[in-house]
């Protein structure tokens, strides 16, 4: 008999079925053994009566995480009613034969069946490797998938073509605090914090380029918004009037992978109690404006023109208040805080850049950048930088380079803001900070 | 009015248009000025008379890779003869109004309009944000955006979950030598050279997963076919009967990528003369089986149960000429040349192996891995490695594992191959080796 998945069983009632998963949890009710076993399409409950000697036999064994195989009839549940939490609430298994496939080894260090899963972040991640296979867990990685798939579909869609570059590079440019040194062979090297020169480089051959890889940021944070690495979302695109063209490509796709999600992720949504807005016209104001507005509705002044991660919760609040947006630009950001390569303002001061704040936390960053060589040097400079230092980035300018911009868009945040996890690192498989590195 | 791509003007004849673009080569023809335009989607000529004084005095000062923006009118082209490699070749652009937008700085290094471009691999590579752009060398990474979009469409398609897993890790195991080696803050780490550990656990979770990342091998190569950071294209799956499930799975997985390929890149591939086989049943052979043939069929012995890079390449012209396969499965690699986590056979001398071999070229390799947890232990111990550098690795079999097995399969290497490229390095954007860390 061929292996069916759990999710195909409610169409399957009278007939004999094959399953195979763990045995998310067992319950001994006297005469009766119930078992929920879970695979990768759902939990489903099964019943071993004792006539059924040797199944009986097993099932006594057998405890949570144990591997099975089994065998037995779908069968409409008595009383019919759903389960919380058990999609094939509807229907179980009356068991015929199983068969244990793997046993774990020792005690389970933590109890993962329960639908409303609260560990302390350690414990959380310490046990990673058993934590993940929690319903609960495992549904903000469902949805992180499908961030990931509908951000390559729409970029494609939109004429950008994916692009892979160097996460070892030869020097570190852009401030070298944050960067990871490596020994490569006899020399130095670092690790990309970013593939912003190879993704312009790419607007060259391409014009719209993006890609999905491993960053690498050596700030020693302790936050719950940082890790150390992650999975950036990058895009670039040429032949621009302005930096608005690149925020509203940005915001089609917001608008798409939240449609995506919603419809894709609906039970994982629901999981989490959350209802995803559609996004429309994303609010874009100069971040001058919004330092105005925490002083004016929430009292808060900066010293200086720019904002903190307070002030990003106070302005996104506002932006869902007043604009009934999750989303909200802001833009105009001083050049003091903003990379040598981005294009100043008609006010020098300031530069085409914005951020992209969802839920109260920004999530991207972007602009347009300078795209001639002599500005771009002499921007350099103003920064207090070398040109020298820069040589093989400035080459790329020297081949003739249109108007163009693009942005950083952080993944897990996403997940992170969408989902409303307390810590970024729920939402990375097996996150690293300055003092995890393991599992 | 609103830009057009070059690849939309067959269907404009007649009407304005406006383009933008690099010129991909100027020639003076005595009056008339003729320039080819470059954008991402082809190549147009244009015509610039001298009565349209402004335009032509501008015709006059540009140069190859000079970013431009034109209007004017979309004619037949005159005779109609389409002009090898440029796909509107049957219109051409009447030139109305000109405008630089960037102009490159000093000589170009290199001619980049050239269909047939033959470049030595390091002048190539020194140049590569110019040459990149020559339409020939872009047609190779056309070609691997659509291998990845391929593969991960597929792997979505059969059930598997995408995942990221961590590229920093705190130990390096499966044997030092070949791991580059970071400073994390205050201690060290190591780059991971594959998903392996994570993949499985990730099996743990979600039966099947796919990864596409960066992959970092220390290994001080100097061939055509390694490089030291690549793309790998992992995948690894639970519920397997044995390791031809596996072999079956990347058997319809090369299929689904080769008929994308052919039907997505066919312009691509005929600038390289490529034709794509079909893949139907991919043949399996045992690596012994697979000795004997070189040595019948080729006079080539081998000291050991081993094959070379030669020794590839035979076999694969063997199945070519015996099968009609593009591709060939070895199977059943010895234990001591293969990592310890591979399943023994049932003679425990080879293992549930297989690299996958694509026109005389390892592009993959896998296999079934050890499920039980004490079988792992004492294997690990067989090779001479120590338990206790495994802790969290043996995590995940402490918690209950299925059969499983997969592939790591190398994205570059199918391009090199299928495209005939001298070099791996021609498929890469900004290939690392041991003496090239720039551009």
């Amino acid at each position: 008999m061929e292996r069916k998945l759990i999710s195909e069983t409610p169409e399957m009632v009278g007939q004999s079925v094959k399953l195979a998963g763990w045995v998310n949890v067992r319950r001994d009710h006297g005469k009766l053994i119930f078992i929920d076993l879970r695979d990768r399409s759902g939990v489903i409950q099964m019943v071993i009566i004792p006539d059924k000697e040797e199944a009986y036999k097993i099932a006594k064994e057998v405890r949570s995480e144990f591997v099975i195989e089994i065998e037995g009839l779908v069968k409409q549940r008595p009383g019919g009613a759903a389960k919380a939490g058990i999609a094939t609430g509807g229907v179980e298994i009356e068991v015929e034969k199983m068969n244990v496939l793997a046993k774990p080894e020792g005690e389970l260090p933590v109890d993962i069946s329960e639908d409303d899963f609260n560990l302390h972040l350690d414990t959380l991640l310490d046990n990673r490797v058993l934590t993940l296979r929690n319903e609960k867990v495992k549904a903000i990685f469902r949805v992180y998938s499908e961030v990931l798939k509908a951000y390559a579909d729409f970029m494609k869609r939109e004429g950008f073509t994916e692009i892979k570059t160097p996460k070892i590079l030869s020097a570190a440019t852009e401030g070298g605090a944050n960067f990871f040194k490596i020994k490569y062979f006899e020399r130095e090297a670092y690790l990309a914090q970013s593939p912003q020169f190879y993704k312009q480089a790419g607007v060259g051959v391409f014009e719209r380029v993006f890609e999905i890889g491993s960053v690498f940021r050596a700030e020693p944070h302790f936050t719950t918004r940082h890790v150390n690495e992650y999975i950036g979302m990058d895009a670039e695109m040429g032949f621009i009037n302005s930096f608005e063209d690149v925020m509203d490509e940005l915001e089609k796709t917001m608008a798409y992978i939240m449609e995506s999600v919603a419809r894709d992720c609906a039970k994982d949504l629901e999981r989490y109690k959350v209802e995803i807005l559609p996004v429309k016209s994303i609010p874009r104001i100069k971040l001058t404006e919004a330092l105005e507005i925490l002083d004016k509705e929430f009292g808060k002044k900066m010293d200086a023109i720019d904002i903190d991660a307070e002030g990003e919760r106070m302005i996104g609040e506002w932006a869902l208040k007043e604009h009934g947006s999750e989303f909200v630009f802001l833009t105009h950001y001083p050049s003091n805080i903003r990379p040598f390569y981005s294009m100043p303002s008609a006010d020098p001061q300031y530069t085409e850049t914005y951020d992209l704040i969802y839920k109260g936390m920004e999530i991207a960053s972007g602009g347009q950048r300078i795209h001639d060589y002599k500005q771009l040097v002499a921007n350099i400079k103003k920064h207090k930088l070398k040109p020298e230092d820069f040589e093989h980035y400035l080459d790329i300018f020297k081949y003739g380079m249109p108007p163009h911009g693009g942005w950083g868009l952080g993944s897990e945040r996403i997940v992170q803001r969408m989902l409303g996890l307390k810590s970024i690192k729920e939402a990375i498989l097996f996150p690293r900070d300055v003092k995890r590195l393991t599992p």
